[in-house]
């Protein structure tokens, strides 16, 4: 029998099932290069504290228009010239495998597109690069060989710089389908422009079109620092995995070492219940006590993870970015509290809510979705928001379809649990459902809140309103009754509107005086 | 700055992101183990013209019910020993990667269990093996070394066999969910018999409790087999790839003996329309030269690419497995004729209805999804199937909801464009949508068929029932009027019944017959 087994390489693994990478059809491959790249352009920005610039460029072919030339520019930090063909074109190389909030997480982004680069036009990925402190600019011209795994290297070459200008610039072409793409990358810009607006995009069609998303803040969120992982909610092959991989040389100092939130105190108490000896030497522990040293870890009560390695958005500029894109009348964002999710990875969950004035009313919540700040368009219906949403109950906050509401929701960890290769959707963990339901609750309550006020609000105008109407016909019969010189209707009325004036205070007085206005003017206008 | 590069195995990358296979929680790591090696087995036996026998148990552990031990044994053709740990311990090698339909892929399903196994309970996998021929068990108990992405072996061992059995028998022991993940678990197993009624399959679960799907047909289909890849709708950068790997000296050559249907003299042809002189050497064509190769091999019209490497399930079953385990009033199924997606891999869909009988009425079809005979049951609204059913007009075919509605759909590749690592999603492939829905159409147009007739013959029935409410009555008054001897009210209704029969045929005279029958049994039973 025909056992006869093949290995092939992650590049040739990339090439034969594209589609796992977003590359499904040629419109969709067009929308996962420009994400890959611009993803790429911002991590090499505001993860270093630069306010980026970036800029996509889309150029067709003359002869045929299905083939596409994509460049895309940022200022980053750049990258080191002997490393540029590794960094891009080699998979499962990167320098995002940290405990850190990044755009990039597989190390197989840039690659997948060079893959698809070579397997659709033939064409090799182009590459110009200046790290921030060098004085010349690198080029290099490279693809993928697959049978290796390793970069091809086309054409190489470098120049001192004319300008400060440093960053990358990448250029792919490759099969793509503009037309229905179109829509789907300029609302990818749109929301991006959403949570990035300290960074300045200028995004240009293939027609010559200039779109400019404009740096609207000049204050960048603080930069994600890299942290060690968290003890708890380890699994106990993980555990094992990283006792086996340790350089400590005593089972307290590899607890310290290893995890944060764990200090002398701490490592002693967790190894006292687990009943191991500390200075035992890691990789002498025998299965029986790692499972107790596992159990331990799981009970023992750790602070909270470090927050230091997320960067959310933070309330303030959600609320901002929402009010300037949707022109809603009310707008209000959440930013929980960290969490853990399987293995320790700290996660924060933001939710935002727009209602009303100029959003349409829909016959459910218009959904916006971001993870790591990354705006995610496809596949919304096996995201794990969407099914949050889904169960969420809107008519216990007041709120009856169709109605005026976007929901925005983001998740940023140092560990995104994306369900699909293309980074598309977020994975079903319990934590992290928990945290959007708690969150969109909270923000709902404030919308609950604004939405009686504002039926509250009416109902009074309704009430003085409907009062006000017959004051001056009331005024006229009193006066007519008294038939008193200088008793005239106007200062009865005057009279009548003074008493209830002084019967009111807060919201009703504002409302009231609001309305007398109006009534005075009538008058004066009849 | 810090741009370190670091590279990870492709072992380490499953480790990471666990969740893009479909280990995303406990419940559905569990189901996908399951799916995995059942899969497994099912390849290692219908591939070959076994019959298969698989045998599936869930066991809980006694002190914590959240990690379970799953064992899964078949009757295939086995693995040779020394291969054991490489065909399920080391990603990306794989005896499947061939052009012929599999349900295997990716070579990665049984590597992505041991690297939960791993990571979870740390605990290795065991397997044993029985080669075809070998008359001796072998034994391997083995985890994968992330860091050198190679097996990781415990224990060998070997014997000689007391019995007749072939075939692998293989353990997992990983962090699951048995409770939320059993009704999955036994739909799968449903489903799977639907499409299988040649397997005969155990399941055992936690608690004892049997299942057992019958092999109900002793035919098997025949197995797919091998073939060459076709010439049309190749990309370019596929192509390049082709001519730098073969080892043919001239590129006529090389297009005969790389492609299926294409000969001596298509090739000739193809070569004439590019320009190319046929006895070049295949490394030696300039980019030029290639660009125009690939333009002609696009336009040349060749037949159509063979089915021998696919196995449709077939109308014939698929309605029979409908019948057996839904139960409905009709049922139809369609087999379309073979077409290729991207890069020339053949496909063949199918679609079956059931309409009617023990099925409930729902406010939507229910959709019973097939890739390669593997039932889908996660990530539904994120497959192609999905969307050509969103998409579909029922009202046209005459199917009012809420209607008791089954749509099966079976799609068949050498390659199945997997959306999704867990492989529970098909991505939209324009030829594949298209398919479905002329295969749908086909079938639901039938279905209207069944429905206009059924409605026709209601009507009929009501008219004919009308019609001879008043024969017994008539015949009665006839009978009186005459009020000659002999003239009975019986011989009267027998005339009129005659006459009336005369007149009648088909569909027609077999409800009025029916009715008639039952006419005379309420006049007897009165």
């Amino acid at each position: 029998m025909d056992h006869e087994l093949k290995q092939i390489t992650v590049a040739e693994f990339l090439y034969k099932e594209k589609q796992l990478w977003g590359f499904e059809n040629p419109a969709r491959a067009l929308y996962q290069t420009i994400r890959e790249y611009v993803e790429n352009a911002l991590d090499a920005t505001d993860l270093y504290g630069i306010l980026p610039n970036v800029t996509v460029i889309i150029e067709q072919d003359e002869k045929d228009k299905s083939i596409c030339t994509v460049t895309v520019e940022d200022n980053g930090i750049g990258i080191p010239p002997q490393k540029i063909a590794e960094a891009l074109g080699k998979p499962l190389v990167t320098s995002k495998f940290k405990i850190r909030q990044s755009r990039g997480q597989f190390g197989l982004g840039a690659k997948a597109v060079t893959v698809y680069a070579l397997s659709t036009t033939g064409s090799p990925i182009e590459a110009y690069s200046s790290p921030l402190d060098s004085e010349r600019v690198y080029y290099v011209k490279f693809s993928i060989d697959l049978s290796t795994n390793e970069p091809a290297i086309y054409a190489l070459g470098s120049w001192r710089k004319s300008t400060k200008w440093h960053g990358t610039r990448i250029r792919a072409r490759i099969r793509c389908n503009w037309s229905y793409a179109r829509s789907r990358i300029l609302k990818y810009f749109e929301m991006l422009a959403i949570v990035t607006p300290y960074a300045d995009i200028v995004f240009i069609e293939p027609d010559g079109t200039i779109h400019h998303y404009p740096r609207i803040v000049e204050k960048m969120p603080r930069p994600p620092k890299e942290v060690k992982p968290h003890p708890a909610s380890l699994e106990k092959g993980e555990l094992q995995m990283l006792l086996k991989r340790t350089t400590a040389r005593t089972i307290k100092e590899f607890l310290i070492s290893t995890f944060q939130r764990v200090g002398e105190k701490s490592a002693l108490n967790v190894l006292k219940l687990a009943g191991i000896d500390p200075s035992k030497p890691p990789q002498s522990l025998t299965d029986e006590e790692i499972e107790r040293l596992h159990k331990a870890l799981r009970s023992y009560k750790f602070p909270a993870p470090s927050s230091e390695a997320l960067a959310p958005i933070g309330a303030e500029l959600i609320e901002a970015g929402l009010k300037a894109i949707l022109k809603p009348e009310f707008v209000v964002a959440v930013t929980r509290k960290p969490r853990m999710h399987s293995g320790g990875h700290p996660f924060i969950v933001e939710v935002g809510i727009a209602y009303g004035g100029a959003i349409e009313p829909r016959e459910q919540p218009l959904l916006l979705r971001y993870a790591n700040r990354i705006p995610l368009i496809y596949d919304e219906k096996a995201d794990v928001a969407w099914k949050v949403l889904e169960e969420f109950n809107w008519k216990h906050y007041g709120v009856n379809f169709p109605a005026p509401l976007v929901v925005l929701t983001h998740i940023c960890s140092t560990k995104i649990p994306w369900k699909v290769g293309s980074k598309e959707a977020v994975a079903e963990r319990e934590e992290i459902k928990e945290e959007l339901h708690l969150a969109l609750q909270e923000a709902a309550r404030k919308l609950r809140h604004y939405l009686i006020e504002k039926r509250r609000e009416e109902e009074l105008r309704e009430k003085i309103s409907t009062f006000l109407r017959y004051i001056p016909e009331v005024a006229q019969s009193i006066a007519t009754i008294l038939g008193e010189d200088g008793v005239t209707p106007d200062k009865v009325q005057r009279l009548l509107l003074d008493t209830l004036r002084r019967r009111m205070k807060g919201k009703e007085l504002q409302v009231f005086e609001q309305q007398v206005k109006n009534l005075s003017k009538v008058k004066i206008e009849a």
